[in-house]
């Protein structure tokens, strides 16, 4: 234990980087259950996902006993490009709120991705590589998935094929140019390059695309195009291993200083930041070693964990992909036309689904204009501007840090700051202006499309 | 000297950040020529200085003896959230290109600013805080510059008021709204709210504004409105001065493994970064201890060191601010609109104008087709998207590792990575759809603005 005074910003040594992944399914005594079969509701086989995705990562989404999963050298030799990232001590933000809480947040957007997503993008990237395919196929929605990976693929020399969810595609152009600058073909969905994109099209002209359709249409075109696989940025366990970068350089970082974080919160949308974010520190927990509180924040306008239903349901609203048991609000969910920010997914991850069923996690929701006020004031506070996703993780941190001025604790608070929020700017012209608002989806909504969950148990 | 391996990156403990600016005219045998008044031609005294900018930062200004001014302790508490900025090793752009050359860039685009202009926005903030101001104003054309005023006066708790060229203001919505979250008022230039901005107005009505122009009306409003004073983001000797925390940290960072550059190469608009990244080095071979190669790159269709004059000339078209000896292509000089990126002032600063005429720097100048030819190389091989003001340095540092190739030579070369280009990316847009062309200014062109320098020698 150190005493030394603890910098803004805590850097680890290259050679204090991660060297593997931490796997938390492997202390998990409950583990998340097995993905079945879409259409025949079993268990599905390796073999049945080596259709869609590359050989290496369905062993990794389907390996729940192995601890730790040695990172290839070609992945830690990128990840010296734009890691280790800062773990910042929020020295200002704690004297603006005058609280004696310590606030600590690992920053993920120095990358050009703008997001904790590249972690994942590079190993996906590599192990396509690896097995010597041509390409892979995405779909992205904010963008910020889709930039990662063509960011990858332009580094290894793969292609690179986005699916883009058309209101994106035509709201968002400089992340579309972004990815064009990187070599991807960006493809605004529903689109007529695949069977399912034009059935779409002729059953709803003109309608603006979904991720759910994006889904579809990237993983038809990678099972119908030799020497492609299809690759997904969140949700997925192999995701959530590969995060794990950042909740073990937390640590390593923490562990320099003596420090021992009493919360951990962070922003949950598919799960892939927070699932990264804990693991290491959740995997203590589960072994008994150490206790802390975790806390998952969403939006109130897309409330998976808190007003969601603990049922196998499809990953996609096309229900190409297996089943997975998660927190879900129904595949048909869509969240409000006035949601700004991502963080929209209907379902959560498995791993993070089963932690929060078991109690080891709590879960918050927030809405998007007091997200958006957090945001400001951290932007001016702290110097960066976040992302919206980030800044429900800021919110529920500010709200524990008020808490602790109010009782005089000095709670350590440790959360994600998962990116920067410079493609997000038509957002926050809304907020600017006075114009965001917030939509809470009614009992009914939830209801209807809950209504439609397969009936597998 | 160390012979330990380089990491990817070099960041300094916070401990070994610098605690000074260096001032490089305390080592010039020939200083830069004193600034005159534009109606009198006789060199401008501190109280003139005073009406328009902050007391403490004139003084900075016609400081040329001081060599080490030190800086306030909540500047490099503020310096601190952002900085040390990582001085980068290029070891995946070494190997694609083979080169046996080692490159190492400085990276100052990891702020919400996007680039270096912070260091000197805070400083200058700070003092007209300490001043008692309640404000600043200032001009912005691309945005960087008013982006990190604003977050500096955020922080301080400062009111700013930003002029942004019109045309920019439509064109980069974005930007616009960055400064407006952090607190700022930005008005399209020119406005309704300033003499000067009338009768522009009134002469060219739906004009798109420039740059001379915002300078002029943001002059202006400092001066009629009590406790303002005008702000400048380069050129000035001042900015210069805040800028050298970029080379002191590079030499540091270079010292801590016995690396020495043989050529430093930078972009070069107003000069503010170019003359922050040599100063050290500079200071260094004015004192004959060192020898190296510094190299400035500018846009071939503004050519200041290139093919501009060694004269007096107006800093802004309205001809309010004051006479400055440097390299110019005249005050009315304006490169053509298909001009994509930033380096657009017609004249350079001082410091490094009166280094160029002696011989102790080089310059050359790059067109914007090759330039985005090589910000679309680098970012898919080291993973950043750089600005295109940074990828004129970039060009150039391809350029000599390439020879280097040739040549067999292991030259080390140390560039500026001014900025990220996430803001650009209408540009890269056009550079993506192969609608990028370049223009080079006639011999005429030039000369006709030329021909109207003030008549002072």
């Amino acid at each position: 234990m150190s005493k030394q005074q603890i910098p803004y910003k805590i850097y680890l040594d290259e050679s204090e980087m991660p060297k593997s992944w931490y796997n938390l399914r492997a202390d998990m005594k409950t583990k998340p259950a097995p993905l079945l079969n879409g259409q025949t509701f079993k268990p599905v086989t390796a073999d049945e996902l080596k259709a869609v995705f590359c050989d290496e990562l369905v062993a990794q989404e389907l390996d729940d006993t192995t601890p730790y999963i040695a990172i290839p050298q070609e992945i830690l030799d990128f990840y010296k490009m734009y890691r280790p990232s800062p773990l910042v001590r929020a020295y200002c933000l704690e004297k603006k709120l005058g609280t004696p809480a310590k606030i600590y947040y690992k920053f993920e957007g120095n990358n050009t991705s703008g997001s904790h997503k590249l972690n994942s993008a590079i190993a996906q990237a590599y192990y396509a590589k690896k097995q010597g395919l041509k390409g892979v196929t995405t779909e992205t929605g904010a963008g910020q998935w889709g930039t990662a990976l063509s960011m990858a693929c332009a580094y290894l020399g793969l292609d690179c094929k986005v699916f883009m969810v058309k209101c994106s595609y035509e709201q968002k152009p400089f992340r579309r140019e972004v990815m064009r600058t990187y070599g991807a073909s960006v493809t605004p969905s529903p689109s007529m390059e695949t069977a399912v994109g034009r059935k779409i099209n002729a059953e709803h002209p003109g309608n603006n695309g979904s991720l759910g359709c994006a889904i579809s249409e990237a993983v038809e075109r990678a099972v119908t195009s030799e020497g492609y696989r299809y690759v997904l940025g969140s949700v997925l366990n192999l995701v959530l291993l590969h995060q794990s970068i950042i909740g073990l350089e937390c640590k390593t970082a923490l562990n320099k200083y003596g420090v021992k974080p009493d919360i951990i919160i962070g922003c949950a949308g598919g799960g892939s930041n927070l699932g990264g974010l804990i693991s290491p520190f959740m995997g203590e927990k589960l072994r008994g070693e150490n206790d802390y509180r975790f806390i998952a924040v969403e939006p109130s306008s897309c409330p998976s964990f808190t007003r969601g239903k603990f049922a196998y349901d499809f990953s996609d609203t096309g229900a190409i992909c297996p089943l997975q048991k998660m927190y879900t609000l129904g595949a048909d969910f869509m969240p409000s036309a006035s949601h700004a920010g991502g963080l929209r997914y209907h379902g959560m991850s498995a791993v993070l689904s089963q932690l929060y069923h078991d109690k080891l996690m709590e879960a918050t929701s927030v809405g998007q204009v007091e997200v958006f006020k957090a945001a400001e004031y951290f932007a001016k506070v702290e110097g960066i501007l976040p992302a919206p996703e980030s800044a429900h993780a800021i919110k529920a941190a500010i709200d524990e840090a008020t808490k602790c001025k109010e009782t005089g604790e000095e709670k350590t608070i440790l959360f994600g700051l998962t990116g920067t929020g410079y493609f997000d700017m038509v957002a926050y012209q809304r907020y600017n202006d006075g114009e965001m608002s917030d939509y809470i989806p009614t009992d009914e909504e939830i209801g209807k499309s809950l209504a439609k969950l397969p009936k597998v148990e």
